[in-house]
C-alpha cells in the first residue's frame, strides 16, 4: 500500500457525491483535496487533537503551501474510498500529510499535502508549534529540511 | 514570471468569488485546480482548438493524472487573478500545461497539470493526439519521457 | 422537527468540512445542496435503491428542477449536521425531496428539492418510474398536481 | 425575459467550467449559486459598492436566508451564460436579488435569493443598511414584509 513503516496511519472512509463527478463520469481531480483535508483533520482528531478547537484557542492556522497528487484511477460516483493518511515529515517549518486513496484493493491516488502555519489574523508564518510536531513520528521528526529526494517537487523551488 | 523563453504563453483573468473563500479568510487550496482548468480550456481556444468539440467528435478524455502545486501567497476575495498558461511538455503519453496566477505583480502560484488521454467511454489509455501535441513548442515536444529533474515529483512514481 | 406524520424518514450524518465554510465563518449556502443530494442517495439506499445503479440500468436521470431552501441558523465547520429525509410529494410527473438539517436539537436548515425524470443520454423527459413512486406515501402519492399551497414557489411558474 | 420592468438591472456573464459539470452531462443544480453570488457582487459593483470594502469596513455580512431556483434548461460545459440580475424587493430586514440566467435566447434558470444582515463577528442581525436599500427600486423598497404571493415560499415560513 506504499505506506511507510512506522507511522502512525489513520483511515477516514467516505463516499463520493454526485456532484464530485464531472461530465467524464470520473471524479474530478480538484475534489480530492476536499476528501484529503477531511482526512487530515480525522487523523489529528484520531490522535487527540480537535483541529477546530486548536485554530480558534491558539488563533493559528495551517495554511497549505505544496500539494502533489498522482492519480493512477479514477474513483467514480458512490465509489466507498478508504483514505489512509500518516505524516510524512514534521519540522519547524512545515508538516506533509501523506495520503493514499484506496477502493478496495486497488490504489487510486497518492497524495502529499504540505502546510504551513500562521498566526491569525495577521497571517504571519511561525514556526509549526510543539503539539502539533509531537504526532509526527520520531524517524521524520526534527529534521530542518526535507531530504533532498522528497523535496525536489515537479514545481521547482525559488 | 518565472515563464520558461519560447513557449506560447495564454492569460486568463478572472475574479476571486466569495464562495471560493474558506474561513481562514483565503481561497481554499482545493480551488485553483478549477481556475486552472479554465485556463487550460482557454489556451487551447485561443490556439485554435475548441475542447468541447475536441471531447465530442473525437469522444476523447484528457483526464489529470499529476498535479504539482506551490501556494506563495495566498488569493483572497474579489482579486483579480491572471493565470499565465504554457505546455511545459508534451510527448506521446501525456501533455503538462504548467501556470502562473499572478495578482498584479506578486507571483502567488505555480502549478503544473498533467494530463493524459482517454478514449471513451471506454476509458481506455490511448496517444496523445497529434492535434494536440503539435501545440507543443518544439524544444519541449517529442520526447518519449520528461527530462529527470521535472519529472521527479515529489510523490515518486511506481 | 416539522417532519409530517406517517412518512418515512431516513437520517444522513455528516461532518462540515473545512473548504465547505467560506470567508464569514459557516457553511457557504451553495454547499447545502451537495448534503442534501448525499442525503437523498441514502435514503434511497436505506429503502432498497442504488441510485447509481438505478441511472445505470435504467438510463435514467433525475434532474433537479426546483430547490427551495429555508436557512434558519448557519453550520459552521467540523459541526456534526442529521439531514433527515423523506419524500414530500410524488406524482407521475415528478418528485420532490424534503429535508430539515439538524445539528442537535436546532432545527440548522429546512430544504424541498423538487426532481424530474430523464431519460439518458437523449435527455427528454419521462414518467417517474413506479419503482421510484413506490417510495412516496400513500397520502403524498398519485397527486397528478401538486396541492396548491406547496406548490407556489416563490420563484412562480410560467 | 420575465423581468419586471423599472428595475435596474445589470448582466454579468460566465462560461461554464468543466468542474461545474457532473455525470449527467449538465452543470450541477448547487453550482447555480456560486455563478448568483458573482452576480450579485457585480449588480452592486456596478452600482458603485465595492461588497469586499462594504464587509470589511462595516463589518457586516448578508447572509442568505433562503433561495428559491427553477431549473428550465440545463446549461453545459463552454455555455457562455448571461446572468441578469436585479433587486426583488428590500426592507429594513431583508433584500431580495432575482436572476435569470439566459443562454442565448433561452431562459435556463430563474431564482430568488434572500438575504439578511449581520454584524461580524457576532453575527447578530441588523437592519439592512441604508446605502444597500437605496439600490432598491423605489417600487419595490420600504415595505416592511414582503408581498404575500411572492413570500410564500414552498418552505413554509414558521
Amino acid at each position: 500500500m506504499h505506506i511507510p513503516p512506522n507511522v502512525t496511519v489513520t483511515t477516514w472512509r467516505v463516499r463520493v457525491c454526485y456532484v464530485d463527478t464531472d461530465q467524464a463520469g470520473v471524479m474530478h481531480h480538484g475534489t480530492y483535496f476536499r476528501y484529503l483535508e477531511a482526512a487530515r483533520v480525522e487523523h489529528l482528531r484520531e490522535r487527540g487533537l480537535d483541529y477546530k478547537r486548536f485554530e480558534m484557542d491558539n488563533k493559528f492556522a495551517l495554511p497549505v503551501v505544496e500539494a502533489n497528487i498522482r492519480y493512477k484511477i479514477p474513483a467514480r460516483f458512490d465509489d466507498e474510498l478508504a483514505i489512509h493518511t500518516w505524516i510524512g515529515l514534521g519540522y519547524r517549518a512545515k508538516m506533509r500529510f501523506d495520503s493514499v486513496i484506496m477502493r478496495g484493493d486497488d490504489l487510486l491516488t497518492r497524495a502529499q499535502v504540505t502546510l504551513a502555519c500562521i498566526r491569525l489574523p495577521e497571517g504571519k508564518i511561525c514556526s509549526v508549534p510543539t503539539m502539533l510536531l509531537d504526532f509526527a513520528d520520531p524517524q521524520i521528526r526534527g529534521k530542518r529540511k526535507p531530504p533532498p529526494l522528497t523535496s525536489t517537487g515537479a514545481v521547482d523551488d525559488d
